[in-house]
């Protein structure tokens, strides 16, 4: 198993998974852990000083422009996760996330989000505020 | 097994079950039936001479205040099903629609959802569109 | 606002809600409401003794055969819910099991679901277990 | 935009989007889209002449290792989405399968998921059928 290194800073989350996430095959279905991403990100986002929702209010948005997942072990219903997310870089418009989702000790899917900071009523790509960018240095991320 | 006479004048759409829709028990998950009742309803509505989003635009809105389901057999992986919608009530700010799902003959679920017409500005009840309310009469709702 | 008395022995789950199961209504969707009922009764079943995952190994399921749901107020992005779940009904082979979803002291939503415990192999009905059955009469439920 | 070469053997579906896959930004929902890929390789898998439930059936499962997103422009409610795939490598243990979902020319999001042929009674790796190789080399995927 491929190991990886999670921050000391990243937010983690505990989560346990409802049936309604499995799917036939008994397991965790592969879209849902892009939910699961977003959960912990909240809490990132919460933990840098402002909400993701606050973040909306003050008029700008986040979206997602690249996901990625990389699926190790399955998840199973009922299992307590943990989902861990830290800031990978910081710079200009672009804010990269990354996730991983853990049963104990063990890694069972890992990734990240890329997004683009952008004025909410004129679309268009603004830089992040500068206290985002000062919490992602904080924990580590690249500038 | 009780029987459903679906009204001629129903809306019927085709709808081919993703794994995605499956869970743990190799069934589809109960709440996705929620979502399929939507997708049948869509269709109602465009079939009335205005679709969901128009009537949005138009600045009214259409939210859900019952939901009821009865599930009498599973719906599984891959199954093509057929989703239908009809008018039961179209009368003052209140909106009733049917909704079954079959594979093939077979009723595999049955309810219906009850929706208040409101202006989406002022989030108060209005009466439904004339439109809307012939198209149901039509359809041989209840006025 | 119709008021709710949910029971002393109730279960309660906090749930934060994120941006997956928003619409572009701004509010939560009405079918992720059969979900937040389905993770409190996970916890319901976890307090009477033996968890749901627990029940499927002893080969028994609870499948769904009715929800209901009445939507009085709606849910928001970033919402911390509480969501209560308790059995109103438990007798032969059906179980009744009741939800509210409050955000503080405001129920937003409340329904139930009745399930009809099955014997896995044989996807026939069999009595709920002694153990469930005993431990929802001491909650309050109909025996 | 970056352009994108669907090949003229690509499978492609057709999709409409219920309110149920928007967000409150009023777009379909990142997460969404790996059900929209999963959607279109079912649809690869029949035109293979083995329905991927016909894959199970036979004691196969194809689990999936990566996935991978690019968004390009936003996907809305009640659009009729073109969601394409097509195998871009299928050799020993691995299938990769490419998507792309557009709306009528523009090309709203494109990504790819990566999958391993498993024993579905062993859960180890086993050679992909013969069969879906040939299909996959005469649609232009690398052998």
């Amino acid at each position: 198993m491929k190991s990886i290194d999670i921050p000391a800073g990243a937010i983690r989350i505990e989560y346990r998974v409802p049936y309604a996430d499995t799917d036939m095959m008994g397991v965790v279905y592969y879209g849902n852990y892009l939910t699961y991403f977003e959960r912990a990100r909240n809490e990132l986002m919460r933990a840098s000083g402002q909400t993701y929702a606050d973040f909306e209010t003050g008029g700008a948005m986040l979206p997602v422009r690249e996901a990625h997942v990389e699926y190790r072990s399955p998840a199973r219903y009922d299992d307590l996760l943990s989902i861990a997310a830290w800031v990978e870089e910081a710079r200009g418009v672009r804010l990269t996330i990354r996730c991983a989702v853990l049963r104990g000790e063990e890694l069972l899917a890992e990734g990240y989000t890329m997004h683009v900071c952008v004025d909410a009523a004129a679309r268009r790509p603004i830089r992040l505020p500068a206290s985002l960018v000062e919490f992602s240095t904080r924990m580590g991320a690249k500038g």
